[in-house]
This record gives C-alpha cells, sequence and structure tokens, in this order.
C-alpha cells in the first residue's frame, strides 16, 4: 500500500500485511503478545493525533494474544488471524468493552454480549485492541462528526479520515493494526479506505452476519474489513464468513473481464482522481449506466437510508433530541418527514434496477470504478468546487459507492496507485498527495474474480 | 349456503354447487352453453336491482360455452370448472375486456393480456361471464364507491355487499354465476361474502399469482375465490394453483385441532354475531391474542396499507385527483402523509408478529373466529354504535380479517349457519335476517385441514 508522507510518524504495522506477519508468528520472529503490544504502543504514540481508538483494551488485547500465543506453541493454529491485532468500530458490540456508537447517548453502555462477527474474529485467534471512532450512530461519510471528535487521516490530520469507519482505516493506514472491522451502508468501509490509502471490502448483503451491529439502515447494513491490501481483506472476510472458498464461490479464480464503468453517470468527479483510477484500473472496454440509473440509485439509496435510519431512532428523537451530535440531529429530523409512500417507491425501484444493472455484467466479471470522486476535504467542509461548480461534500462522498449498497453487490477498494508509487505523481497514484481508491465490483459469488483482479493489478 | 329471503328474486345458481354442476355437465343434464345461457339471463334479470356487474360479455362467454361443450363431447375434460360460468372482479385483466379498477381514472381503458389467475380460469375450462364490480382501486371495505355505483347486498339490496369484491360476492350469493375472482388486500374477498351469505378464501400469500391484477398494496394483496361453500371454493383455488394436493399441502386430511379465537383482541363486535359464530365453529378450546398484539396487527396493517396505496396512485393523485371518488381521494390524501418511519417500524413489527401469532397454532390447526363483527350496514353509512359506543364501519369490517393479510395466511370464511338454518335464529344462524361468516384461518401449507374443518361443519 501507498504509505503515508514521512512527516507523519507510522506504526509498526504499515507496509506489513497480515499475510507476512502470521508466516513471520509461524516462524518464530515474532509473537502474538509480542503484536500486541507493538500495536498498543502505536496506539499510545499515534493515537492522539488521530483520534482512531474510542477505546483500547491492553489487558483483554494481552490475555488474548497470550492464549494466541499458548495455543500456537501447543500445535493448535486456528489461521490467517490467529495472534493478529485488530481494531473493532465502535458500533460493533464486543462483550465487556464499551460502545458508544460515536454518541452521548450510549455513553457508559457496555455490551455483554459479543457481535457475531467479533465471535468469528475470537473463534480466528485474533487479538481485539480496542474499539475504533464512528461517525455518530454511522450517520455520516465524513467520519467528523462522533462524540469523542472526529477521526482523522492519517496522510494530514487536518483532512478527514472519511466514514463512518474512519476510525478503523485511520488505524490501519497509520499501521497501528494491520486489519479492523467496519461497516458499510452506503460506503463507510470504502470511503474512508480509499481516503486513508488502504484496501476496503464491502461483501455481499448478509454476507457476513449483522447480529450485534448496532443498525443504521437495516436493508443496507453491511459488515465489512479494512487491511493494508487486498489479500488481507480476503484472509479476513473467508475467515468471518467461516469459509475456504465457500461465499466467494469456490470457482476458479481465471483471468476476469474487466470494464471501466463511466462514473460520470453517477456523479461529477476530480478529472485527475478519475484518470488516475482509470489508468489504474488497466480496463480496455468501457460500460455505461442506462439513462437516470444513476440518478435513480442516487434517489433510491437516500430514500431507504432515511426512512430506516428514522425507524431506529424515533425513540432518542422523541425522548433525548439534545444528545445527538447537532449536524446529526437535522439530518435525522429531515429524514422524520420523508413519506412513506417514496419508500414503497424506492423499493419498488431496487427491485427494477437490480436485472438493469446486472445486464453490465454481461460480458464482464467486475466492474472497476473510483471509490470516491475526490481526495480527502478538509474536515468540516461541506461544500467544495469541482470544475467550477459547487458540489456537496457528502454526496460527492457517497455517490460512487452507495449504488452497490442498494444492490447488495460485493464491492471492494484498492489504492489506485502502484505500492510505493509517487506521491502527487500524474497517473496511477495519489492525486494532491492524498490517496484514491480504484473500486472494484462483482456479482455475488464471483468474490474470487473480485480478489484475483485486484492480485494482478497489485502485482503490475 | 343460506339463501336470501323469499322476497328477493335469486338466479339459477343458487343452492346449486361448482361440484354439482360438474356432475350434471358430465352426466349430460346440463351443457355448458346452457349454463351459460342461465348465467347471462340472470345477470340481465337481476343486476339491475344489484349492480353486481361492471360489464357482461355474452359473445366471449358462449364461444367459451361452446369451445367448452366440444371439448367434454370430444374427451378432453379440463377438471372442476369446466364449462362453470365464472364472474371476474374488475381489478383482474380480462384481455379484450374493458377494465375500469372502479374508477374514473380508467374509463375506456382495455387491457390486452389475461391476468396470470384469468389464463388459469380459461386453461381450466371456465367460462367467463363478465366483469364484476368493485370499490374504487379496491380501496374500501364498504363496496359502496365506485363509478359505476355501490354494489348492494342481495339479502337487502338497501345495504352493502361488503368490498372490495362486493360485485363477485353479490353476484355468487344472488346466483348468477356459483364460481366468482376477487381480490382480498384487508378483507376484500371475505368481508363480502361474509355480508352476502357465501364462502370465500383468501389463500396463502401469492399462492395465486397477482400479474395482471390491478395492484392495491403489494405486500398484503391477495387473488382469492368466492363460492357458494367451502368445497367450491377449494375446487377453484385447487384449479387456480395447477395443484392436485400440492399447495394444500396434500397432507392427510384428518381431523383438524380446532381453537376459537377470541375476537376481543382484535375489535368490539356485535355479541350477536359473536355467539352466532361461536356456536356454528364447534370449537370447544379457546385462544388469545398477547396482549397489544390486536392493535399492533391493525396499526401495522394501516400504515403498510396506506404508504403502499400511496405509492401506486402517486401520479394519478398529482395529475387527476378530480377523477377520483371524493371519499378515496380524502383517504388517499390522508395516507400520503404517513412518514416512511411509520412504514418501516411496520415491516419490522410484522416480522415481530408473525412468530408471536404463530404460537396461537401450538395446540391447534386451525383457529376460528367471525369474519365480520357485524351484519351488512346500510349503504353509505359510516359510523353506527355497537353496545352503546360508536365504531368506525369501514375499522369494523376489516378488523377481523386484516390481520391474516398482514401475516399472509390462508383465511376461509363460510356462512355461520347451518345451510337451510333458521334466518334470525337464536344461534348458529343468521342475525337480524342477515348471514354472518365464519372465518377459519390456518398455517401455509395447512389448507387441507381448513377445508376439512368446513366441509365436518357443513355436515353437522
Amino acid at each position: 500500500m501507498p504509505t503515508p508522507p514521512e512527516s507523519i510518524k507510522t506504526g509498526p504495522f504499515a507496509g506489513r500485511t497480515v499475510a507476512a506477519l502470521g508466516q513471520d508468528l509461524r516462524e518464530g520472529r515474532t509473537t502474538a503478545t509480542e503484536l500486541a503490544r507493538q500495536a498498543l504502543d502505536a496506539v499510545a504514540g499515534l493515537d492522539p493525533a488521530l483520534n482512531a481508538f474510542v477505546n483500547v483494551d491492553p489487558a483483554g488485547a494481552l490475555e488474548a494474544a497470550r492464549r494466541a500465543d499458548g495455543e500456537l506453541a501447543g500445535g493448535t493454529d486456528r489461521g490467517p488471524l490467529h495472534g493478529i491485532p485488530v481494531g473493532v468500530k465502535d458500533l460493533i458490540m464486543v462483550a465487556g468493552l464499551p460502545a458508544t456508537m460515536g454518541s452521548r447517548h450510549f455513553s457508559g453502555y457496555v455490551p455483554d454480549h459479543d457481535a457475531a462477527c467479533v465471535t468469528r474474529l475470537r473463534q480466528a485467534g485474533a487479538v481485539i485492541v480496542g474499539k475504533t471512532t464512528t461517525h455518530e450512530f454511522a450517520y455520516g461519510p465524513t467520519g467528523d462528526r462522533s462524540a469523542t471528535g472526529p477521526s482523522r487521516n492519517p496522510w494530514n490530520p487536518a483532512r478527514m479520515s472519511g466514514g463512518s469507519s474512519g476510525g478503523s482505516a485511520a488505524a490501519v493506514a497509520a499501521g497501528m493494526v494491520p486489519l479492523a472491522l467496519g461497516t458499510d451502508t452506503g460506503g463507510s468501509v470504502r470511503i474512508p479506505s480509499a481516503l486513508c490509502g488502504i484496501a476496503g471490502f464491502k461483501p455481499a448483503y448478509d454476507a457476513i452476519p449483522s447480529d450485534g451491529v448496532f443498525p443504521l439502515s437495516r436493508t443496507l447494513d453491511h459488515v465489512g474489513v479494512l487491511a493494508g491490501d487486498a489479500r488481507d481483506c480476503l484472509l479476513a472476510y473467508r475467515c468471518l464468513t467461516a469459509q475456504d472458498g465457500g461465499h466467494d464461490g469456490g470457482q476458479e479464480a481465471c483471468r476476469a473481464r474487466v470494464a471501466w464503468l463511466d462514473p460520470a453517470g453517477l456523479f461529477p468527479g476530480d478529472s485527475r482522481v478519475v484518470r488516475a483510477v482509470r489508468a489504474a484500473s488497466g480496463a480496455e472496454e468501457e460500460v455505461r449506466l442506462p439513462a437516470d440509473a444513476g440518478g435513480e440509485l442516487r434517489e433510491t439509496y437516500t430514500t431507504i437510508q432515511s426512512c430506516e435510519a428514522v425507524a431506529v431512532h424515533a425513540g432518542r428523537l422523541a425522548g433525548a433530541p439534545e444528545l445527538f451530535d447537532s449536524e446529526v440531529l437535522d439530518r435525522l429530523r429531515a429524514a422524520a418527514d420523508v413519506p412513506g409512500r417514496r419508500y414503497v417507491r424506492a423499493m419498488a425501484a431496487r427491485e427494477r434496477l437490480a436485472p438493469m444493472i446486472g445486464e453490465l455484467f454481461g460480458r464482464h466479471d467486475v466492474l472497476a470504478l473510483p471509490a470516491v470522486p475526490i481526495t480527502a476535504p478538509l474536515i468540516g467542509l461541506r461544500e467544495t468546487v469541482l470544475d467550477g461548480e459547487k458540489i456537496a461534500v457528502r454526496a460527492a462522498l457517497l455517490a460512487f459507492t452507495s449504488p452497490w449498497n442498494v444492490l447488495g453487490l460485493p464491492a471492494l477498494t484498492v489504492p489506485a496507485g502502484p505500492v510505493g508509487g509517487p506521491v502527487g505523481g500524474p497517473v496511477g497514484g495519489p492525486v494532491d498527495g492524498l490517496p484514491v481508491g480504484l473500486q472494484l465490483v462483482c456479482r455475488p459469488g464471483h468474490e474470487a474474480l473480485l480478489f484475483e483482479v485486484a492480485a494482478r493489478l497489485a502485482r503490475s
């Protein structure tokens, strides 16, 4: 992965993959306990500047690490995540650790059960280091509204990490942990991954169970993973779905056919971002969305998310509105007025759009487009100018990712530049010295092809 | 079935079942052509007083009847509906016949395709006589608001047929046809069947496909059948689902365990109606809804139906509101304001209610309750007094039927009195000289038990 500029200190896991750490562990060059200590030290040293973590759990992490070491020494190997330090978004329940959802509504709340995905993490031998910052109730792609303050972008702490899984992305990008869990309702894994220059994978809808994850919008919510590269995402995804080639189809990872999906059908993009990502995709053919599909996807997403989010928060809106962040409160109140007939029509549009978009896959396995049309904005920015036109930052951040939540399709973002590529280089690398993400989308069951493309591009 | 008082003339099919007609046909005592002529003559004679039909199709009916006769003569027997005259609710498309949906919005509209259920009718050899009156867009259980006027109750034409499949019920009850198709979104087959003293069956959700049926509320809409007795409903249901013991489980129709479901948990009922139906049910055990479930079922039904109905009519509401019946327009406008968050919560409540109500079936196969808490009100009546309390007529009519649309459960209504029972008799018969309906509800797959109970009660 591209690493933040040297002016920003990074932690011990920057540029070290889960796969490589696993080899080091098994060949005796390190221990789970040492990795946990490195992670805890890195958080202590780096987090004051980045605010990636809401809570760390040194005792729990060191205990889990010791157990992992003991098991490995005793011949019990739980697989690729065994002994690996992991951050967990603070919207996902970890028994015994406070879960704030980024909100004052839940200050002091400590769940007594693990979320299903956390249970899987533990069964896979992973070491949970702590809980990562989330935009309040995951209701925002900017990552800068949380009861404990904004998470910050390791490439430039004045800039957004993106959100809502901003803490998870910042923690991985800064090398505090090699892997983190996030949630993705409209891009909340992929947006911060792209803005922070790491890989992020939102699987197919319901591929990773969401029990024990605080809901934002039930029919759009996905659990996903963030890591330094796509291969680590795949390792984690397989562990979380308890499969060895099951959900990802087990199909031959033959050479996938990639088409560039012209993102202009969805939203205007910074032409430098689009050019860099287009070049990185290596795609020779191009497809376009049917006319109006882009607008319909956006409207469908917004309507569904609005109604479902307000349904979750109706009690808090009525009972203690003052505890919400002011921007989140304003947005929820606006969403409360969306009429039911629009929700019903959005759900019907969703059914209509699925086969329409499915046709784009007719001659291709994977669609490629940018993860985000712009680079990381400054924290707090809500409007910006692109090609002389004002655009809304939130809408821009969500524009290329949310369609795949509406349709429930697997989508992966990987850093668009070659590893170690020139910062600020003209093609295939970061723009304005900031990372950009290449997003790859496939149909459920074709995940192996998605990761084959990512691996091929990483080698090239 | 109980037949209307002698002061009201009835047609040739009053008291004649589809099953008996089929025997007559096969044993040469009648022909399909003769049956079609009898139906057309009955409509010509009786319909001016009842307004059960919007449109009749003498040419089409006689042609279909001649074909049916030719096939039978040639040894081709399409089964129980072969040669049987049928009425089709004017919300269900019959190619080449006008379909008004009971609304001026569709005056002059002629569909060019049959609905899927009409295709099945034709394949089964049925003879379509014409289209029956529907409450405008099926949006009302009273059956008295339609572009072509109210359908009327054969037991007393000053009274409601009930709706929205009011024409189908009146046509069967008056003996104009032995069988009719209807739709049922909150009780639109069962309510008019009960008020008119015939049998009506709403199958499990989606058991009869709804392609080609104008929608009212997509997740609540069901296609159903109306006939003189339960056995004829079963014959028609089997033909419409192209099964011989498939959908209804093919299970042994052993003696079903019936429980009385105390209807007080849903809505107040006329005590004479409840007593008569309770006696007719023969149920020895009684179950009750969990506290609050009744209110939650009603609220869930109303919210889902409101939002889905307005989604269907948004364009007409904006473009030509003046073409709606004034009451339907007022109701749609009120429904347009229901917020999406309430719809989302209603859909969640629906998921929660399903297993809760499912538990009532723990020790019983069939739940029995009245189909409607009152007897047929006068046309136009919107409020009435029950035990000294004002009640809304629409809410009363829907109260005992709509829960089974929310849950998608099969529900059958049969006349509560023994066949030919005393009009106005104290127990088990009509109340105020008007019929009452016993409703039987089961789980999908247990339909055979439902019909076993109906058959047993009809014999007793």
